[in-house]
């Protein structure tokens, strides 16, 4: 359409009225319709040389339990939320993936919940796949991905929609702790909750499409250039953490040490359900975070808010996220 | 290029190392290039029906001066920044300018430090018009642009860089305390200092060029569907910012009521170097933070870091904004 002035905008809105589908509304003119798209989720930073693409896959929102957080009552849980501006009676858990490129080498640490988790969230997740082509990487490219432990929306994004490797020429490393357990047939075979009996199904499933080609690493040995993995165990048998540096500078890339940070870094204290060995998980959580106040050393939060980059400090609770200012440019 | 298996490329790999920009690097393939890029600076979410779009110009970083927080000594300001796990002795202003589309227009609320500004930031500010465009939305189709107040890195970004209108079909509205101040030559020639000087005469270069066609508004009077200007003055004398309410629902739209919120928030007593009035704006500002707390009302902050959406609660020196978790859909 050319470009109408004003004026002749103006005189047209008569016969404009007849055709526009907003005719009730008070306008001389139809508005612009309305986006309804966020944009891509992805935001870059710089490690000292290496750079870093932080990719959320989305989040999922669902009705808080009564046993969401196992060692807390309901009531304060929403108390929680609502000190932190949230909706109470409601749970909303985003997902951050990164992608670290050292120069040398594309690494992907974690992948979110899956492309096909797209469509049956409404698009609230699996946009992994997406926000990463987004961003201008192609998967086809990564070298390594490196999973921090064995839970669904770390994991399911190895694979594409039709069960085929996501990342078709990377090596696939994984914790050696994890590897053990989940692919230990007497360890599957003595859980009694449905739950984790669905996670070993889930991890097998993913892995076997896989053909278990994995490469098992142990913390404190470098997997590439600048990214050392650190034991966190407790969240589950092997969970890893990841250390990324380069000169003097360094990301504390935590996985789930904690989850949301609005609870459980201000509590530290609290059990989410989903901590295999909550006492050991909590005692992870208060090592790392007293860490992290001490070095004043950046946190990279799986689970917080996109794009999930903090500074944490001593609060009278535990600990609280400062997040780091967005910056425009990199 | 065809799709290589991992094979392929390491057998390929001596080849190639040859060829490879980065031969010296203990790798067996060359990696994907850094990027250098950071995703386009807009965020979107609903208040009610309508739709925000919230677009950053960038940001501009200087040397902290010992006049910059005029009532205050730069060893305070050091160490509020370092509270804030900021750089001490600089300054970063971000600058977040939204649309709004109420379904029957789509009205701009301020326009950033002009695409002129790019070159000369060296990429750091004037991303307005460019990260609008990343947005989807044609400044063509713009009904309405809402100034605020006419410092530059509000109104430059109404011109194009040869010094044409950017929205070329819009309606320029502009608050009408501020025109009759700036447009005043009385009030032009009692200015002592080259600052005020400066204001005055960008502010005339600006709407010059716009031949002054320009709608002087009122504060308290609907200029768009839910959009409602409230006087903020002392900042500049005509200085207004925008209540905007569909439903149930409402955003504060602050323009400079604060600076950035990590010292000016936290710190409602500085005065920052822009402000004509430093009293009366320090007066305006606790009026406005006390109602944003007493109603847990949302505040999009021009200064606040990207998305620059957050609530606010009281803190011990003054107020804490508590930025709004990252919704990765709308």
């Amino acid at each position: 359409m050319p470009q109408l002035t004003r004026r002749a905008v103006v005189a047209g809105a008569t016969a404009a009225a007849a055709l526009s589908p907003v005719m009730s509304l008070p306008s001389a003119r139809a508005a612009a319709p309305l986006s309804g798209k966020q944009a891509p989720g992805f935001y870059r930073y710089k490690v000292g040389s290496h750079e870093i693409t932080v990719v959320t896959d989305g989040s999922s929102t669902f009705p808080l339990s009564d046993t969401f957080v196992t060692n807390t009552k309901k009531d304060e849980v929403n108390a929680a939320l609502a000190a932190a501006h949230l909706q109470k009676d409601q749970m909303t858990i985003p997902y951050s993936p990164v992608v670290v490129n050292t120069g040398a080498k594309l690494v992907a640490i974690d992948t979110g919940t899956g492309e096909a988790n797209f469509e049956r969230s409404k698009g609230t997740a699996g946009q992994y796949h997406s926000n990463l082509r987004a961003s201008g990487i192609d998967r086809n490219v990564v070298d390594i991905v490196l999973i921090s432990h064995f839970h669904a929306d770390h994991i399911n994004g190895l694979l594409t929609p039709d069960n085929k490797p996501a990342f078709a020429n990377a090596e696939i490393l994984v914790p050696a702790g994890e590897w053990k357990y989940f692919m230990d047939d007497g360890e599957m075979n003595r859980q009694t909750t449905e739950r984790m009996k669905g996670v070993f199904s889930n991890a097998r499933r993913v892995f076997d499409a896989l053909g278990r080609k994995v490469t098992p690493y142990e913390a404190g040995k470098e997997v590439a250039p600048g990214i050392t993995p650190v034991a966190t165990n407790g969240h589950t048998p092997g969970h890893v953490s990841h250390l990324v540096t380069s000169g003097a500078s360094k990301v504390y890339v935590q996985a789930d040490v904690t989850n949301t940070p609005m609870l459980f870094a201000r509590n530290p204290g609290w059990h989410i359900f989903f901590d295999q060995d909550p006492n050991m998980a909590e005692a992870t959580r208060r090592k790392v975070y007293d860490m992290l106040v001490a070095e004043k050393m950046l946190v990279q939060g799986f689970h917080y808010p996109f794009p999930a980059l903090a500074y944490v400090e001593k609060s009278v609770s535990g600990y609280r996220e400062i997040p780091v200012p967005w910056n425009p440019v990199i």
